[in-house]
């Protein structure tokens, strides 16, 4: 990491006035390098690292449901490590529409609410220049940084050139050139065999090279059923000066019906080695699942083992099995990813200095993302440059990926088909903790507030929580103290390497005015060592917190850098946060049920009756105290005191 | 704490909405809230708590020289922690201009470079109303906040009060409202035996209130010698409706001149008890002082049980003995000072928000305020928003207090009349660790990069330090690792109480390029745990630092609190620190010896060929392994391995 070394001849100096000027430097800290680079340059490091890299391709869905679904896809399979992934353009689907089944809404939400580093398919051969600038004018406001030039097939009727349209990928990769400069990286096609309708292979590797030079900046291929194939191809193409990286496309069988659709489209041959094996079990999907997964994996096996091939592209058919297990086998596949921040990052690039958020979103970072998308200051936000802007209007936050989590029947199962009382709600959230089946004997895997799993570091505080919840005290989001564990703590840790992060002891819960009540009491009893906040769906609001100020709850040293504080408890999001939560309660709970049925009524009063209380212990290196505290209002609210 | 209760009858309750509006609530860490108070709210916030305050009296010097004492005295009198200062105006010695001995400068000066809040006096009954705006507008610019409105004695003739002028304090008082509406903080005099000019006691009562009506926020009094005229008086004030604070103006007695001069000016009769004792010791100067004491101590005492006097103002006379003596005997000096940030803070309005600054001038910190002035971002400086100026030019920094901070043969007995080699350095460095006398016999009690004396902390590293200064590794900062001792621990503390602070530890240094060329070898052995910066005069840069980010060196968490860190080592103002810290070889040790001479074509020799070295070590939770990586750096000096 030496930057210059003056000692051995080999010096490069550094003049104090050169890097005073260079306003660039900027001093946010970089958790994650990637986080900050464009996708050609964490190719280009990966490759001279020796690091192999996978992505992984998706075309857009037919319907809102099968949206919300592959959007749940994204998480658990970004969650592996994908250097990126791309949507494919589906030219009949009205592909740069709002809708929620476009190319371009699903692209966006990857880049912004999963996180992911996402490439775009474009095609150019049946729009005008001018949809196509709109299309990608579009995409760069969603934070889409990069494009696939595609010609496209032409649909239905017989092609033909137009002598002022885009007529090859060629062309649009120099409109985007022209027009973007070099804002995207462009990627565009290769074809192994040759392209179906080139006059010959070489032919095609020179229409390919004049691609690369007209501004794009790799390739992936089209699918094959042979290393041999594409390692040749790579060859051509290096001996004809094509120099950026080649990407394999991988395509494993996963059925008979999807091979031979795919063969038709693509126009390839399927081996007659391969025929020899899938023909006589074509009527058996596992079988054929499994002999795909091997041949996948020895194929990918061989181009890694070439030292020529740095990163596989999967065709993955939207779905999961196959392309993760030979991803597994291959030991590309990220088990346990480190994460960059505690909280899901955005990869949209006005979100790349991003460094804090308030604590109340963890389970909700989507509804987070989304309701400060109009932000143009991060990381700061609210924090730091109080010229922010406000949160985003409640009602706009029910994304179509968020609003329904499962259908009503399951919720109902999960949460109560009938409430008698609020002890049946105490109930639901109990077994949410505990992972036990709930009285009708179904598990609770989710609850409004979360549309994530259940964080690991709850864990730590099982027992507790289940001890609470059980007496009313209805917790919603908490966070064990920590005190300097290492960075690659598997559990609470997150951030570059070599760092320590510590947390402060934090509980949020719903309770009841009479519980809260017991509980003003007892906190006074915790000055000024507990900071709270306890307010209700009206607003009314209790808090011992100075000038509201934001507490800083989560955060991590590491070497050679600032401090980053990543959560804090701020009080004025909490304002905006406790909108959002009482809310749930009626939009996604009460709402189950029939108008002024008895359960409804349940959840109405809790509602309208509870009151959202956050507690921080600010002692985080002793015992966290809000257990305590807790029990101690239990006693409080069963033996009240004189005042 | 609690803002609102809504459970007792006495609720306020909070909209989300109204809180969210409110831009101003900012969210940089208050550490001191006193820091961002004015004046009038500082001292009801202690009138409401029932804190007594004392503040302090000076005038301006005659000379450079006495200018640079009486900063001194700021620094020493200001660890007591007085409430404000006030600086006399001068009417003869032009006292608006910027020469080093005006009361313009002086007052400036204890405001921004000595952290006081400061109160000028200004005069107005000799100069123009263009004049005095003048003067309140550079005041301003200056940092002053607060003006003690004064009529002023006629100098010389006969005065005249003159129909469009200002005769009297009410007429400044007037003009500052009208002028700068309530941007000061206005004090004006008050005469508990009534203004010798004056009608009648009563009369005078009435100018009082008729100032204190037309803006002015407190009142501090002329001296007195009895505790009772000061009762009466301010009874006498509240009768007639004068509700804001009247501060007692405290005269130790310190000699016999000077109570004659005193009593000359003011035109008070000295009571016959209190000449009875002082004529027969007129000569005794040290008995005289004693009584001083004795009688200031017993007057405050009963000022103090009255329950009706919270401050005490005291006039100095810009000395420093008797009032420390009174205040010690009173209980209001504090010993122990709680320090708000780990470096000395200005006091400077746009300085409010300051909350970090490099290491590097640690112990030179008017240097680096002097440095920054133009900056017009504080907190982040450079930290955060890169768009922030760079430093001042090093020609600007020889402030007059900078310049000669001990006589030309003072310091050479400190720093060697003679210096044979090298060696005679390294043992001057050695000295100024140990406290030991070099060898002429003398006390090495500062070097040129220490403007401050050796920082408690660094008592914590004396024996190491010994070690390598002894064999040339020049140290000129340093402080050890900490790991979460309490903020109010004695020696490493700062900050609110309740905190925790925390620190990396860190070695800066000049060594030789010898020295450097096996330091290089050995810290390759401790990549990544250690961050190094090395360079010479010339600019070349040896560095581990990963894309010229600050390194936090010093960080605290508070209940409530964002993460403050207010210390980091910036590779961007290293470079414009070590041009500072190189000339300074040359300006203040160099210098001292005839050109040519041999003891300064050593120093050249150091500043021409030495390598500055700043050294972190990042595991602040393990023992501090800066003291290994030197000892194994004299291991390969002594015997160097094969490369």
């Amino acid at each position: 990491m030496v930057k210059a070394n003056s000692f051995d001849g080999s010096s490069t100096s550094c003049s104090s006035t050169d890097n005073s000027k260079d306003s660039s430097r900027c001093s946010t800290p970089v958790l994650d390098v990637e986080r900050h680079e464009r996708l050609r340059d964490k190719m280009h490091r990966r490759i001279e690292a020796g690091d192999k890299w996978f992505s992984l391709e998706f075309f857009p869905p037919r319907t809102a449901s099968g949206a919300v679904n592959l959007i749940s896809r994204f998480d658990r399979m970004g969650s592996g490590g994908p250097l990126f992934i791309d949507v494919t353009w589906h030219p009949a689907g009205d592909p740069g529409s709002d809708k929620e089944t476009s190319s371009m809404t699903i692209a966006s939400t990857a880049v912004d609410f999963c996180g992911l580093e996402t490439l775009l398919h474009m095609t150019c051969c049946t729009q005008t220049k001018e949809e196509i600038t709109r299309h990608l004018h579009k995409a760069k406001r969603n934070g889409l940084k990069n494009i696939m030039a595609l010609r496209g097939d032409p649909v239905g009727e017989e092609w033909e050139e137009e002598a002022e349209g885009f007529n090859y990928a060629i062309d649009l990769v120099k409109h985007i050139r022209h027009e973007f400069d070099d804002y995207f990286d462009i990627c565009v096609a290769g074809y192994p065999k040759g392209h179906p309708e080139a006059e010959s292979y070489e032919a095609d590797l020179q229409h390919l090279k004049e691609k690369v030079d007209a501004g794009a900046d790799f390739i992936i291929t089209q699918l094959f059923f042979r290393s041999e194939n594409f390692l040749q191809f790579l060859k051509d193409c290096r001996a004809i000066g094509i120099t950026c990286p080649i990407l394999p496309g991988i395509f494993p069988i996963q059925g008979y019906g999807s091979l031979r659709q795919l063969v038709k489209l693509s126009k390839l041959e399927v081996p007659q080695e391969i025929k020899d094996v899938i023909e006589p079990i074509k009527d058996n999907d596992a079988a054929i699942r499994n002999y795909g997964i091997d041949l996948a994996v020895s194929m990918c096996r061989e181009l890694l083992d070439s030292g020529l091939v740095h990163g596989l592209h999967f065709y993955t058919l939207n779905r999961e099995v196959a392309t993760i297990d030979v991803l597994r086998r291959l030991g590309l596949w990220q088990e346990d990813p480190r994460r960059p921040m505690p909280w899901a990052v955005s990869a949209h690039p006005k979100r790349r200095e991003e460094d804090v958020r308030p604590i109340f979103w963890a389970s909700r970072p989507k509804s987070y993302i989304h309701r400060t998308q109009e932000w143009d200051d991060f990381p700061n936000g609210r924090w730091g440059n109080s010229s922010s802007p406000a949160f985003g209007e409640l009602t706009d936050y029910y994304l179509f990926f968020l609003k329904s989590k499962s259908p009503r029947d399951q919720l109902l199962k999960m949460w109560g088909e009938e409430l008698s009382c609020e002890k049946s709600v105490f109930e639901i959230f109990t077994c949410y903790i505990t992972g036990n089946p709930n009285p009708n004997g179904h598990k609770v895997t989710c609850l409004p507030w979360n549309d994530d799993p259940l964080a690991q570091e709850t864990g730590l505080l099982k027992d507790q929580l289940e001890r609470v919840n059980k007496r009313g005290v209805l917790t919603i989001n908490s966070q064990p103290n920590v005190n300097g564990k290492p960075s690659t703590d598997p559990i609470v840790g997150w951030g570059p390497s070599r760092g320590y992060v510590f947390q402060k002891a934090y509980l949020e819960f719903f309770a009841s005015s009479e519980m809260v009540t017991a509980l003003i009491k007892v906190l006074k009893r915790y000055e000024p060592r507990v900071n709270y906040h306890i307010v209700n769906v009206q607003g009314e609001n209790i808090t011992n917190s100075t000038d509201m100020q934001p507490n800083a709850v989560t955060w991590g040293i590491f070497p050679g850098r600032e401090i980053i504080q990543p959560t804090v408890v701020d009080p004025v999001s909490f304002m905006y946060w406790k909108d959002e939560a009482f809310a749930l309660w009626i939009e996604q709970w009460a709402k189950l049920y029939e108008e002024e049925s008895p359960s409804r009524m349940i959840i109405q009063y809790i509602h309208d009756n509870y009151f959202l209380v956050n507690l921080v212990d600010n002692d985080f290196p002793l015992e966290n105290c809000l257990w305590q505290v807790i029990e101690d209002t239990f006693v409080e609210f069963d033996n009240p005191s004189e005042q």
